[in-house]
């Protein structure tokens, strides 16, 4: 009987490779494999999704770029992550650190400058040089393990806001200002998004960065017909708020104010505290609150995210959360959150999911944002403003074809 | 020009109508007649179901059934409504006052027996002869009146559990039980629904008493082609945890214990705090936390809930609830809830909106259990167990023909 | 029978005379006069003081100085104040109108700036002038209320932290500068406590204002035989600390990090958003940590406190804080506290009661800061940084010579 | 040069030694004795009582007697101690298990009865002959350890609440009960403290049952010349609550209840789980409430303690606390605490410093209560109800002579 041929494999390129999230993703991708670890945390696990069609978590082979020096092993050990599942997982994570090559530094903001210090960050003269660069390790990442398709996910260090108002609308546009930096305020964020969609791969933005999410960007999805997703995934906070706010809205309360006030102690939390950085963050937070309260933009709560670094709490990230609301006959009320979150173990198998996720969209060949996938981000692009609930429904409709009314009963 | 005719009236007969929850629901009927209160806190007066034809406020009326002595008016006093609103609804009041008639008391445990020592209760030999007197009551209220239809609504004080196992399946085996006490479990609530839906009512019951939520009952409710809806109304705890329980679904978290620990101080929580009631509230709230978490029956979380009646709280219902659950890679984690509710402010605007629904599917011709009024209640009828949104879903689509995707741009 | 003398009488003159606290402290004042409110919240009506001396309510009278127009009824209004009780002491408080005068604005920052716009402030060209101007209506209020003494208290708005670097610290040195206004930092509260210690008042700082707490004005109290007291009442938060701080040192626990983030929405709260009025806060409040926890200075635990400005809560301010620990073997464990208290209703009874016991004070001649008064501030002046407890126990012995081991026993 | 002589040692008899606390008492004192942990959540490491002269760590031998087989490593690792300190003290703590004899079970409740299913347990036919058993063992460990005094403290499961009508006031009395098991209410940990007692050894009492906390084994303490402390050691709840108590007291604030929510999950919360032991720890909890808050009793606040087994929580004790309250005019207020504590490495410790104080305490010729321990109890005996900065204050100065005010400068 002849061999059986080896089945087809995708690679997932993590940016930001040592980091909290990717490292967690690295580690449980090989425990996975390995069987070593169970399905908990895994949304395409659920019953609907498991039985889709997706490709198995041996079909995938990790590798990346980061811009600090390191090594796999003891960057999971430093993210807390168990040391007999670190070291079970060994010879695989020594073979994806061979595959992490040095990350690109362009218009990072100060915070990430810093981290940059050594020879593991590359710069350019020019956008268009640093996109050129990224596509040449893309194109060896998919020959040198012979993959079928590549997901690109960037879980790098938040950047500083960019400004959209310099940004063109189309991509006929954005593309000529890739060679000249001071018209381009691009960051590297979106120069991996064009490398990645400019060499056909999927593309995941799991940061609070600009990444994909411009008009000009997802036309260029389009036209090159990749697909992407993005922006911010959605793990603590913003997981409740697009949870409980439809809940409001669905006994029409009337929600005064709404405050969240966030601590946490890793490296993320440490970017994030410093101010040009935190904006960013911030900003992604606030958008959805009216539209899923029933509001008119501008008319609901005032509404407060607060994030410190709190040095002590490493990656277990505590969300208080205060929401005074009205009801009937004006009476006051309030409720009152507290979410005590392990940040990478809640977003690492988010990203394994979406790059399972988007690997299926990539062979069914859809092009652009995939809206079907806002149930994973805080900004979602491609989709409209809604609940938790109703992006859930709509990611099994898109993926198991199965509509709400299912749903429920897996 | 001839006289405008009068709109057609619906009648809304509270069982309990002294209680803590039905004199706010009158409180409040009469103040958005007299246009002195907005519309916060009333599901139907969301966008979609407010345009979809419900009878306006104006056209209900209020009567019902106590057994305790006391006046409106006092008892909204002393359920904390406010003095101006109370004085401004004062002939209103009064007047429904007059449409109040003894209650029933039948099986009703001993706290109830407690209350109702004086005059205002009736007491029978049969379940038969209350059903009776109380169709009695109904034909009265809706002839002197002039109403086109009737909704009756048990508010009245939570009974014991009734003892399941006792009562046949079929409307044709349980009805002569009714002429014998001692071969009939059923309690006021039950005879409540009988009586009701044999005169061609609508029966709410939003308490956790048994009411209209056995096989038997709601075979007489098609047969007769009436409507009912319940059991025992939505409000706090649960409403958080149809809520929330979908979200850790959603995101493949194992819940290993819910924790919810309830204090309140008003009637209702002196008369759960006797044990015998108690188990009648907490059975109900159990139910549906498995299968909301998308596990097996049993398979689910440690589940408690206990309630304490705590005198200084009066009506403002305190609930703490601790989940603790595990995430990717075993991972553990826990989410606190703290709401501070107003419990009359949250239950009599649904009391509302379910008079005025239910008329309208009486309207409709609808028979037996209303399964799309399930997210009303802790302990629904007539329709699966589902997360709160879909539910929500569920609602709009019945009553205002809507679709889950359109839901949200209200 | 020859009529009975009346009794001597002490005069309030508030500072910030229509605000919150101090009009809540108008409010209860008369209240007490008149015998309409209880004791609660009143330190000087515990058992040991209420056996102390001291003067009776009614023996008080109030006046005070205010930069914006008003009238104090209407400001009890505004500031939540039962209606019922402002109508009954409406004599009385307009009686406290008529004795309120300008208050003086001096260096007292933006958002001061911008509530005196009206007539009802007076600006200075010298400290010296400003100085003068407040004795003048002191010595009025004084000898057209025929007062035995008075106790000046500032409870006007925040002002931005004065730069201590720039002050002398001695009064010789300090006093010439009154005139010399580009050399002196000195803000509106520290005139108001030079002018109160020259004219032999008892001065009381119940903001994180300045005021009295330096060397130089220390200094001039004692030299003149008068008293003071500071600084920052001690309401919410930091109340919590002091209390909860000494009992993770007693049992020698390690506290890594203490994070408190209040939400308030009155006037104050207000003013503290103000960037430049919130450092003045923070830095108060962040003073005593390390000392309570029997840590050397700078070893102790990050400590972090936010403040902001929430407005649908109004006076209601809540503070959330989170203490991370560890204990025996390093076991790490966490403290959460949620305190939802009413800002002026915790603030107004001490500023009664301090106006109570500074009078005892000057009536006894102590001189300088009184250090037994700690317990009621965030930031004591004259004391060593100690726990709540160990701070009330020094109370009672200071006033009504008790140790602390009968303390417990009232 | 002659051989230094052996310093002299103390002999630590742990009453359920396989238990969480005893055998996390037991990893970290040799931890301690090798250097492998610091001193945090050590009381008698803080500097005063560091200087005061008492035992070394070094000191100190282990052993004591258990109803259950097994051993000591495992149980260690069951409690979740960490495995590599667990395997430094392997010699250490395989030593301790040679010195670990079967326990006595005596009237001990039907959950400990479960527990003593197999060999380790003895029964007796007479209390006086279980007494005369245990003198036997603690006179054979101070004999072959040769250790000059011997500290038993019962750290057993909870009993059932000892009756204590039916016991005399006197030693007297009491006595020839023993003999007569019928009229001898007495259960296991009574029985512990007498044989402790009688042979001479200093007896700590750190569970909720009876021990030595009645007239009659004080007296027998008091007359052979030892000394005892207890009851139920203070870790969580109650810790907080005589931290707050005073807190409102002290600023008069009407307390009008106080509501505790107690979820755990090891073996001492399954065993507080079945009715019969619950009592006694609620019964201990509730106590001192009223004295704490300054209340005559009976007069304080609504108080409700609950506590529930939770099996995922294993160790991790959370204890919710919701206070109500009332201030000036009224006003009502809340104060919220959640406590996560890990039990064992709480309880621990203190079993260690109460070892070691009750060793200085016997050596001084103490005999009877030792009432200056009592801030390491819920339920103090030979001292007065205080809050807890009162008692710590009194516990430096038994020990180390200091006064409260010198007490903060360490
Ligand atoms: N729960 C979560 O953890 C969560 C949720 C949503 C979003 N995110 C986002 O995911 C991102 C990663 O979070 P994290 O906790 O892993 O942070 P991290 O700081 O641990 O890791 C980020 C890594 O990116 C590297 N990096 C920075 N700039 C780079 C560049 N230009 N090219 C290549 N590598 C670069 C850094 O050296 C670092 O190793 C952050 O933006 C965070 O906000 C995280
Ligand atoms: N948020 C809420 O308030 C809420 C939510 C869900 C369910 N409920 C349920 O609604 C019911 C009413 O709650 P409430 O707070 O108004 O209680 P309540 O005690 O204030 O009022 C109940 C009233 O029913 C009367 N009553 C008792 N038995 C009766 C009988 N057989 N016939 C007629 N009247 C009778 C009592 O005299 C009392 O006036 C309870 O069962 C409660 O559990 C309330
Ligand atoms: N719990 C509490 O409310 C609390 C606790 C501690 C400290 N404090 C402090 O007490 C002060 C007053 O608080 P509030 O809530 O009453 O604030 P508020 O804003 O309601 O009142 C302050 C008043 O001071 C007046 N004012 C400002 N500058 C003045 C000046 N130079 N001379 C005379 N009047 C002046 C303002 O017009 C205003 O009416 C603040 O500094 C606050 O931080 C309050
Ligand atoms: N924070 C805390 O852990 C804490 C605080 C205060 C009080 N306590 C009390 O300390 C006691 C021990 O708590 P734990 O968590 O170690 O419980 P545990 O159940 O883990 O240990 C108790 C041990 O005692 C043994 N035992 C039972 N009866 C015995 C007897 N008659 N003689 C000898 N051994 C016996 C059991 O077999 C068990 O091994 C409990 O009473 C608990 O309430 C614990
Ligand atoms: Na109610
Ligand atoms: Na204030």
């Amino acid at each position: 009987m002849p061999p059986q041929p080896a089945p087809p494999r995708t690679g997932l390129w993590l940016v930001g490779a040592r980091g909290g999230v990717a490292t967690t993703a690295a580690v449980g991708c090989c425990a996975l494999q390995q069987g070593l670890i169970g399905s908990t945390g895994l949304v395409t696990e659920l019953p609907p999704l498991a039985a889709a069609g997706l490709r198995d978590w041996g079909q995938f082979v990790l590798g990346g770029c980061e811009i600090r020096a390191g090594e796999l092993p003891q960057a999971a050990l430093d993210a807390g992550l168990p040391p007999a599942l670190v070291a079970a997982c060994g010879d695989e994570l020594r073979a994806i650190d061979q595959r992490i090559v040095p990350g690109v530094v362009h218009n990072s903001g100060s915070a990430v400058d810093q981290l940059a210090a050594g020879d593991a960050a590359r710069r350019f003269d020019t956008p268009r040089a640093a996109v050129d660069a990224i596509k040449h390790d893309l194109d060896r990442f998919r020959e040198s393990e012979r993959l079928e398709r590549v997901i690109v996910a960037v879980a790098s260090s938040t950047e500083p806001p960019t400004d959209a108002t310099r940004l063109p609308d189309s991509w006929e546009e954005l593309e000529p200002l890739l060679a000249t930096p001071h018209d381009c305020p691009l960051r590297a964020s979106s120069l991996y998004a064009i490398a990645a969609l400019e060499s056909g791969c999927g593309f995941v933005n799991f940061t609070p960065s600009l990444g994909a999410s411009c008009a000009a960007i997802d036309q260029l999805a389009i036209q090159v017909g990749a697909c992407h997703a993005g922006r911010d995934g959605k793990t603590g906070e913003t997981l409740l708020k697009t949870t409980l706010a439809p809940m409001f809205a669905s006994r029409n309360l009337e929600v005064m104010s709404w405050v969240g006030h966030n601590i946490l102690g890793n490296a993320d939390g440490r970017i994030l505290s410093s101010q040009e950085n935190k904006q960013s963050k911030l900003g992604c937070k606030d958008a959805a609150l009216d539209a899923l309260l029933g509001r008119e933009p501008g008319d609901g709560p005032q509404s407060l995210v607060s994030i410190e670094y709190v040095a002590s709490l490493g990656e277990r990230k505590t969300a208080w959360n205060h929401v005074h609301f009205r009801g009937f006959m004006g009476v006051e009320m309030t409720l009152q959150v507290t979410w005590q979150g392990h940040d990478s173990a809640l977003a690492a198998p988010l990203v394994l999911d979406l790059a399972r996720l988007l690997d299926a969209s990539s062979a069914r060949g859809e092009r652009g944002a995939v809206g079907a996938l806002a149930c994973f981000f805080k900004n979602p692009v491609g989709a409209p403003l809604e609940g938790h609930a109703e992006q859930f429904a709509a990611l099994l409709k898109h993926y198991a074809g199965r509509h709400s009314a299912e749903a429920s009963d897996h």
